[in-house]
């Protein structure tokens, strides 16, 4: 391999000459051999994309960058974001816990492309653009990457997780209309008890979903104040007169998304408390859609010796030892996912509460959690909307064996005959497996007549009063 | 001991002569062992009193009751909130998920009381009050229980939570405007940074607790949806015509907080995500206080050996071997709250991911985790402010001779010198222990004049531009 | 109520007079009025009880405490450990980290109460024994209260939760051994699979109670390591030569249980990986618990419309609107309690990684969690051992039908016909509605003799070869 | 791209002609589009290939097996082994909860790599070799997957995490011994406390280190129990005579490594507490590691304005805005890990929790969740000790300078004039700036000469009595 020679304020690096980036990514790469290569996630290399552009255009606008110079940075954002450049960001998560290392790899490598695009070769002659003082300028790595994985968290909840959730809601919400007149037993304590219709459960799951789409779109505010500005410890040391309202408005327009400038830098830099906030509601989020595929695949269990109440599609063959065997996975798919993000949680959490002074230094870990876990949610509630959701049957048959079998339908005596006389009743048919209808006739407490007349499951479930 | 024969569906069972429960709760006395005795939360006792008394009015309305037995449970449901029957309720949080043996437990006390108030002798005649036909009518554990805990955990954060962390917050609001002009140095990865002012510092947190404060009064629309109405599955059944929303009605007139019927009971009784949601922002808070606590501490450390720039309350010997020692306590207590809160975020959320059908059966351990929660956090705050923040002071000689010191000044020159040469400068003061003047004017960058023009810490920090 | 006044190193205090605590005490209750009074576990005040007898008897020995104080000390540690002083620990948890004004409570309650016993009145003339100088001699909170809490912790775990556990392990072996014969159908993701014996099931409980026990056993070397003789940062200033030994041995002594200084002072009061350890073993117990407690749930669904093939002791009415439901309710409080143990899980860890040089500061939060773990799953152990467990029964009938329905017979074929073919006779069974044999012939793969030989439930389950 | 037709129990699926996968890995690439591609760890695979060549060569020697298939199936064994398939694996961890779908992608990949070794055409004639009737015989994917799973994990641990935690475990047992003398003032709640040496404080570090090596040794027997022989559903149905015994030999031959055949493998396939065991060793390392490297941190802080009483190598400019900084950011990578593992170990414990009946189907989360675990914790410690660790230096002036200015050397006069006087001389001191020497001699508590001879700080941290 061919090398060329880069320097930084320590002294010079052999870096792959092939390569765009500089002495300190070069350096991080070295010192940082942690878990796979390149973990740290290209969504976030995009957010600096887009800030760097608007640092660009800011400064300019500010009178601290020439036009030559900001034009050359913004166009080699514009190829970062075309995805151009995704190798040249090898570095990992484990690295410095301000992402420093990571923001010197996207300068590093927007002034030697701006080098290529300005005709000349990297690393002879005087750099056309430098990182720190020109691509970095009027920023900080400490609001920066704040700012990177704000913007990357952000477009990645508007643009994959609630996406993926409402999918999936929408189709449980058809399907709660298109069940609402299904009779079928409820359960609770996973025994039986009074009926209700399969669209009222569904429906149920649509209002949990409805709850956690809510209260994610709650948390993004707090996501969409961007810490540029800040610079090294929130003062804004080294910023034009007006930057920082006006570098927010730059990565709105470009972006197209509601950025604003953080009303207090020194929380935005020292404390990362939104990215708890938003995967908390990630995470409400994961509680929900554990309790949604853990019903449906108790629901779908059998084919002959479970409830087997719903069909759901066979997407695969699903043992390989077991022939004919079909498993409901789609349902494991996205309780793995529940269960990771409910990992991820603490991950983040236990980093939030970690910071020291000015700074949090545990940015890296924090945005690539919230960034996985935005992702595995809405992926797997597509995953499973599309081979799932969408084929949700009513087994109407099983339905119905198992409502008329139900002993809970005596609830509906409670109000006639009083609670004691109908749990006798219960009890006793329980005792001699014969059914309610019998032993309420033989009981003395209910005519023939009458009981059909009372215990009708059609009538239980009726609309809320 | 003395005792009585109460009975149940399932027979007979001695209970204390004494005591005001019943058969019910005694069973659940003896077969659910588990940790101390009535560890079951009170507040979520005074929950079911304010929800008995309203549905004993709604009831009564709704011509399903009438007004004598309306008025002996009201009567009662009076006396429980007044504190008077506290050691009536002896039931455990690990008993059956659903909390029916509390309610039961509360059914029994108000029935047998109501006994009593009617000047007749428990256990002789007729029960005047029925705790299953006229105290619980129109309910079900499983509607009532998720309702005794969402008034309990709203009063809890509306009376608890919320105004410690809003005295706290304000006292370092006011703090924050104190130390506005203390000019100190600023630390990020724990490293000397540039200056920012000792009220900058704390507005960062104020900023953080107003952040944690809406997301928390986020959650409260949620929380202050109320199953009751639902019954035995979500369905309603055997519940007079108008009930859920009367009764929600009520129930926001006894308490005066804006309790709503829940629009969807299924997820009402299927899922606690409300708790969820809400828990998800305690520890929100939680981690917010572990920062600022952890900082506080950090900046007080010393007297002489430490950082020292803060001066904390001495609020008791520190020590029982070091004489005169003097230590942080209120943010060791506040942390200890912190790392609680995140353990209880889990439990609560293992628990409502664990719901099965049409009920989920982790009710008592997630209500009493989001009690805990809420209490601990809003006493901790009020013991914070009131033993701890109320007296930070500023160590004006360590904050000046810290700052001073710092090689981070040379920031300033960046704009000036560029970063280069201005990192030349740092590392040859810090190599040789020498002044960032003395070698910026060695090295010939910089003039002394220039110096003292450029590098001056109380421009440093000015207001965000 | 009367007051006397107490002094320490800060001045004086008015304590309720008919206490024995002094000033330390008193402080601390009015400086952290964070949750329920006395939240600190008594069992670590009976820690603090055996170790301050054996620091009295080594400090004795090696020449540094008359006998007459010794003795002294010993009979109020003995009242103490008697239960007779349990009112006198007014003290929450969300203290100090250090537990230094629980130490100072157990020093201030033996000092007073020493004085009674030595025929004097508390406050009047001079003091018999010094709280810090006698009965603190050669301790320091920071030694004191971690040796308190291991004693405290490994008490529990070896008097509580291993017999709890071996309790429920003990019968469910004796179920699986009652049940060895009995064939059902066997369930991988809920569905139906090849069979397998109820004794079989249960064997893989109790071989997950086994490998639980075994790794909480593994835990408790570390938890018998001692930090008493360290002092104030380990080093063992103000120790006698030969003491941290002696007293080890003398509280191993006292308490019968295999105490050792440990080798390491530094680490004994820096960290405690030693309760992070052991919470560890109390978690996966957990984990198992909750699988275990599941299944059996799952299995006596029902009674009519669930899964129904066990039958589980009916202890209590399970609805208070349902008459006749039973539930599996001690499955529930012990999944609760396990969804606890998660989270304490959580907050001990949470603690433990945040210790700061020479003194982890989360001690009591830490060990009050695994004290309430350790004691919540035995007692639950307990419980659903007593009042499910030993009541387990096979329903027989439901389980013969669920098998024969069982599609997954089939795949005894596997090694006759191959996976391919007899895939097709169990999807064509599925389709058609029909069973297996009938396909099997019908598609010309196996004739009805061989099928009747191949094809027996009972030759399925075989020995583990 | 061309395809070729590949065939499964469920029909025709076309895959791409240059991919040696069947059917069934393509459904599941098209089935489960969740998160990045390929994300099933490799190790896992090559768990895989050990298996399926051994259950080849056991199979063979039982006599259920031809040797030719064996060779063939062998020879792709160690093809895989080699790297050389490494892109035939594109499935993603989100898939069926049972790993089904990756054991297929093995066994598809063997059939039709040996089809090439076998000089033919995949896709043509007849197979030489048959995924599940060959690959897989005597196999269900419920018992391969947790033996890849745990050959995966236990290769994991022997190989990364175990030697890089002694790694670093040695170097600071070096550095202990270098500072043996390296006299330093203590600190308990971040206050000054009484001396110790620096050796001393970094023996603590290594004892930490010591336990949880221990720790983690202690979870291996259970790891190395592997569960192949169980089949579908722990009967080992389908396998020859003694099978289960002879493969896990064969395995422990190939991977040289001590794994034998689960005693339960009920346990083996229902429950996976090995991984939750595994796993709460490596969290506790985790704790015990965040503990080390903000102690560090905390220690090397500064240059000038923090405690700078150790100096740790500097490797990287620190700062993109600041000049000349060096930051600790070996400390925050370690530490980030520390925040990931904590997470980590909540989703494996909730993967694990919520197993039923015959398979926990959280396979795949549980196990990339373990093997990320031991990956990271391995990289982070050699990382730290070979860029921090082994650099650490004491930095004498500073050490002396806060160790002779500690107030807490007054507790050397304990045992000569009371805690009560010292404690005075104390807060004099303090309270009037002054030394303690000063006051001492003010107070006439101890003469000049006393003084001397009695506060020697070398002579407060001798070897523990």
């Amino acid at each position: 391999m061919s090398f060329r020679i880069e320097k930084d304020t320590m002294g010079e690096v052999k870096v792959p000459a092939d390569k765009l980036w500089g002495a300190q990514t070069e350096r991080s790469r070295n010192n940082f051999k942690i878990g796979p290569v390149a973990s740290m996630p290209l969504e976030i290399v995009y957010g600096f994309a887009y800030l760097k552009k608007a640092a660009a255009f800011t400064n300019c606008e500010l009178g601290v960058l020439p036009i030559e110079k900001r034009d050359l940075i913004a166009a080699v954002c514009d190829e970062i974001l075309d995805g151009k450049h995704d190798d040249q960001f090898p570095l990992v998560i484990w690295q410095t816990g301000s992402g420093t290392q990571s923001n010197m790899n996207v300068n590093e490598v927007i002034a030697n492309r701006a080098q290529q695009l300005a005709g000349k070769v990297i690393g002879e002659g005087d750099k056309v653009i430098q990182p720190n003082d020109d691509v970095n300028k009027s920023q900080s790595s400490n609001d920066t990457f704040p700012t990177g994985m704000h913007i990357a968290a952000y477009k990645k909840i508007v643009e994959v997780t609630i996406p993926g959730v409402k999918q999936l809601r929408d189709t449980l919400q058809k399907k709660s209309e298109a069940f609402k007149n299904v009779v079928k037993i409820g359960r609770t304590h996973l025994m039986d008890a009074t009926p209700l219709t399969l669209g009222q459960e569904l429906s149920g799951y649509v209002a949990q979903l409805n709850h956690g789409l809510n209260a994610l779109e709650n948390t993004l505010p707090h996501l969409s104040e961007l810490a540029l500005g800040g610079t090294a410890v929130g003062t804004g040391l080294n910023t034009p007169k007006g930057y920082s309202k006006r570098v927010a408005e730059y990565i709105a327009q470009f972006t197209k998304l509601p950025f604003v400038t953080a009303p207090n830098k020194f929380e935005a830099l020292a404390a990362h408390d939104a990215l708890v906030e938003t995967h908390g509601a990630l995470k409400q989020l994961a509680v929900s859609l554990n309790k949604i595929a853990n019903d449906i695949r108790l629901m779908a269990s059998g084919p002959r010796s479970g409830i087997g109440e719903i069909i759901i599609p066979a997407n695969e063959p699903g043992s390989s030892i077991m022939p004919g065997k079909v498993n409901p996975t789609q349902c494991e798919a996205l309780t793995m996912v529940c269960a990771q993000v409910m990992g991820n949680d603490v991950a983040v959490s236990v980093g939030g509460l970690q910071g020291h002074y000015e700074l949090n230094v545990f940015k890296p870990v924090m945005a690539a959690n919230v960034l996985q876990s935005a992702q595995l949610i809405g992926d797997a509630c597509v995953s499973f909307e599309e081979n799932c959701a969408v084929g949700i049957e009513p087994n109407h048959d099983v339905i119905k064996k198992l409502l008329n079998n139900s002993l809970m339908l005596v609830t509906a005596l409670n109000t006639k005959i009083g609670y004691y006389k109908a749990a006798e009743i219960a009890n006793t048919a329980h005792k001699n497996g014969t059914t309610l209808k019998e032993e309420a006739i033989n009981l003395g407490y209910v005519s023939a007549e009458d009981y059909d007349e009372w215990v009708k499951p059609e009538d239980m479930v009726g609309s809320l009063k």
